[in-house]
């Protein structure tokens, strides 16, 4: 069995995964604030979701959280929302759990998370259709994860690795300024994460008291804030993803976090975007954006689940991931939706 | 030996490289304009070349040129600036010279050109100081070519390999909208490539008649268009190597093409916006961008000798090179001067 924590900003999640992939156990609970709460927090979840999977060996313990993650030295700094200037995470979580922990930034865990979850789809498919399991995501795919949060940031997966970059800087496209005379909380002014994000809706948009919190639907029903806020959105998002493509080469992007949960409109909205600028750009034509991107439900605990993933990756660098390691594991993720219909797999 | 050859908008180039890496013919002529004529030069001097090299085996052949380049097809499609929409490079080339001929795009090509002149240089420094080999373009290293042509785009090598994404998209980051009011030949508007180019300079500032092509001199000596029009392309610039580590985590950042002639007052413009901006965000400063790029003399033939390294690149996909193979050719690099005073690789 295999362990994945995801520390977020408000939430802490923990998963069990059965050597075959399927969900033994999920358990969540507020994050807590400062190092050693965040720590404790999340050993005892893990205790309470081991007791509910019962017996069981433990073959890893994977976690991840927000700010700069060094999974070779186990350290986070900068995840400010969780009062944490410098922590041993992997350090501080062994000690209490008496077990190797792996650790990686949220974004990129849930970038492998987004992949298992896809290649579990895949797998799916081809059972239903009496067919071997081609295409989805192969093996020379780049896959990213483009997550809509408080901020905006990505993560690539190629050949079922995650790409980190100097200092894991490789996907924090939310700070590339793209124009706009917004600041930046990172000291810049018109950064991609000012146009789409969580943060840059709540500064574009006031929802009314006791409405929804859906811009789309307000915008529907003639609120020209939401209106303008929504295109704002859409326009962002869209950017990200023709960034995504031209410099990280990414085939496909799945798009996650807690914007996702606009659902059906905010796909339509970023997909009439991309239409809309593709008519006037025989080379955006031909890049196929509005086809290369889609929503993952945003209940799926993408993040968790890649960090239960995360051991394999990060302890052997140079180990390219075969077929029959995590990626055949996650095949067996379907089987996620039995007994938590919260998460609907069977219909995304 | 191998033989490389560069088919450029102006200017074609073949190149034969001895099985030691070091060069042994190197050949230039004006450009063909129609698919017969760029076929028909590249092939002329390719014959001329081997001439001048004597008599030796040809281990294989690369070739490379603008446009949308299907190494798996051999076809380019839209190579404007030599009048062609369509050709079969590849076969074309193979039939007049009777071997297998490997294609790529120019700025793909000469990112592993890029490749072979870092690694040269670090193997010398290693050899004048008498120590082994280490750091440079390191296995695991992600080295970005930046291309400041008539147009702005990068080519980007992880473990000796050039990254295509879609289509061989991976790279066109000049087609990035960033801002500001001025079409692109792409049919967007803002784009990168609009604000550092060739073409952006030459629309930003005339040079005055007889007077030089440097718009850092001229801005020195007073020219406020020229400072004005140096200013935006630094910017420009700047953004493109904050795109490049962002997204495609580049390590280093080698900037090539047309504009590298303007040399160290390029250089240092480049390198005081990156500063400027980092003065006001600490994120930004945490990335050290002023330390990860450079430039290289215009005047060394890296498509050329990129396309020279071709055939192992792209004929097996799957290989990924071993540092016995081409990398440790190009360690040989450095004996490229011989005889070629103009390619001043023992300065740079």
């Amino acid at each position: 069995m295999r362990l994945g924590l995801d520390i977020g900003g408000t939430k802490t999640a923990a998963v069990i995964l059965h050597d075959d992939g399927s969900m033994a156990a999920l358990r969540t609970a507020p994050s807590g604030y400062g190092g050693d709460q965040v720590v404790g927090v999340a050993a005892a979840l893990a205790g309470d979701a081991m007791a509910e999977a019962g017996l069981g060996r433990l073959d890893s313990i994977g976690a991840c959280m927000p700010g700069l993650v060094d999974p070779s030295t186990g350290v986070v700094r900068h995840a400010v929302n969780l009062g944490v200037e410098t922590l041993n995470l992997a350090g501080e979580l062994e000690e209490l759990l008496g077990s190797p922990v792996a650790v990686e930034n949220d974004v990129k865990a849930a970038a492998l998370g987004a992949l298992g979850a896809l290649t579990a789809r895949t797998a799916r498919t081809a059972r239903t259709a009496h067919r071997p399991a081609t295409g989805g995501s192969g093996r020379n795919e780049t896959l990213a994860y483009l997550n809509l949060g408080t901020g905006l940031a990505a993560g690539v997966v190629r050949n079922g690795r995650v790409l980190r970059g100097p200092d894991g800087m490789l996907g924090e496209i939310g700070h590339l300024p793209v124009g706009g005379d917004v600041p930046c909380v990172c000291g810049q002014v018109g950064c991609l994460e000012t146009l789409a994000s969580g943060s840059a809706l709540a500064r574009m948009w006031t929802p009314p008291p006791g409405g929804g919190r859906d811009p789309f639907a307000a915008a529907l029903a003639g609120d020209e804030q939401a209106r303008s806020a929504a295109a704002v959105l859409c326009r962002g998002v869209a950017l990200a993803i023709q960034v995504l493509v031209l410099s990280t080469g990414a085939d496909r992007i799945i798009i996650g976090g807690g914007l996702a949960a606009l659902g059906p409109s905010l796909l339509n909205g970023i997909r009439s975007e991309l239409k809309h600028r593709a008519e006037k750009s025989q080379f955006l034509e031909s890049l196929g954006l509005p086809g290369r991107f889609e929503l993952l439900p945003s209940d799926i605990p993408l993040a968790a689940l890649g960090a239960a993933a995360l051991s394999r990756q990060i302890k052997t660098p140079h180990e390219a991931l075969t077929g029959t390691s995590w990626l055949s594991e996650c095949q067996a993720v379907p089987h996620i939706t039995t007994g938590y219909p919260t998460f609907p797999m069977e219909e995304f």
